[in-house]
């Protein structure tokens, strides 16, 4: 079995907890706190809360060679109430802006059955009620992607 | 689309380590760690384990004001080997007592399948064998639950 | 119910992120980075990214008396892109090594319909294009496992 990879070292930094508001966009409120807050490198530590709609991405093919593209992924959209079970993900920078990438996994209920979805956060996940997320900024590190020859696509660390 | 949100900053305080023993109820302990360490404000970082009942909370219907009630939601219990994969959530203070707020993700087979439930922490998750459960407490924030006006329930940063 | 545990507190120590490259073994890359970085304690902050083989382990009965062993669980594999929703977990020391103790979530989709699985993360999940993973080191806390009589199994603060 291989095991290959690239690691840095940092620190933790700063917690920040947010709120989001009835109506909120997740992935779009999550990109204006990391601007807002100036925040280059950072993780995801908790997210959770309601959604009254949801749209995910997952991946459905393989592409023979790299990189991954739209033709190898799945578009879907919910329209009921999703509990957030888990926001997992980081904050880098991607050709000068703060970027976050995050997956998240969510819950419904149809009569006695829970039925979990979940994939790669995108924009059209809408909160109902409230979501409370904690962010760590992370110091002493540099989070930024550059294009990776190997995968071809903007990967931290290449 | 909307981006709303209330956002404080905190450092990162303590980490708690705990390991939960038999029989022991998820909910119920983390509400006692809590209470008992003085935690006023923290976030769950990770919790694995194994459980072998589980009672979850859903959310089935959105009312068409708010609060959101027991009216809105689904309750159901499970009786098998449950493994925990995610544990997300925070502690904050609620009419002068520290609450954990948190939802879990869990696992079971039923004979070459793997079935994923989740949904909100309530009373009457069980330990088997143990769960090891760490938190963070955050400083310098105040995480106190206040009558929200728009969503009309506790609410931090309200 | 019941509430017992035994809890041991640190601090927040340095944060390591790696990004785990083309068909690197997630569990393997995990044990490889705790033992050459020395991480004798710590716990897994965040992990997302793509596989596109996996094993897991599930419980599926539960033993008379303690320990758990293989009987009692089930060991699936999966050939087909699977993303990581949340990867949660920690490290301690057992029998003088490192050792990563993870749960693992994840998502894939056949036509329209998604589906989550999860499990203890095992020997056998592979990386196609990457995997972002951050760690933090816990200091001033011994997480060392050791025979505990009432589990009959390796656990910390036992």
């Amino acid at each position: 079995m291989t095991s290959r990879y690239v690691l840095r070292e940092g620190r933790p930094g700063r917690v920040v907890v947010a709120r989001l508001k009835p109506g909120s966009d997740l992935l779009l409120s999550l990109q204006e706190i990391a601007v807002k807050e100036g925040m280059e490198a950072g993780v995801i530590l908790s997210g959770v809360g309601l959604l009254d709609e949801a749209r995910l991405r997952n991946c459905r093919s393989l592409p023979k060679e790299y990189p991954i593209t739209d033709e190898n992924r799945t578009f879907l959209s919910f329209n009921r109430p999703l509990e957030i079970l888990a926001l997992s993900g980081d904050i880098c920078m991607a050709e000068g802006e703060p970027i976050v990438h995050a997956h998240l996994t969510l819950s419904s209920v149809d009569d006695d059955t829970i039925d979990v979805i979940g994939g790669h956060l995108i924009e059209g996940c809408v909160v109902f009620g409230f979501a409370e997320i904690i962010l760590m900024e992370l110091e002493g590190i540099d989070m930024v992607k550059n294009m990776d020859e190997e995968t071809r696509t903007l990967q931290i660390f290449a």
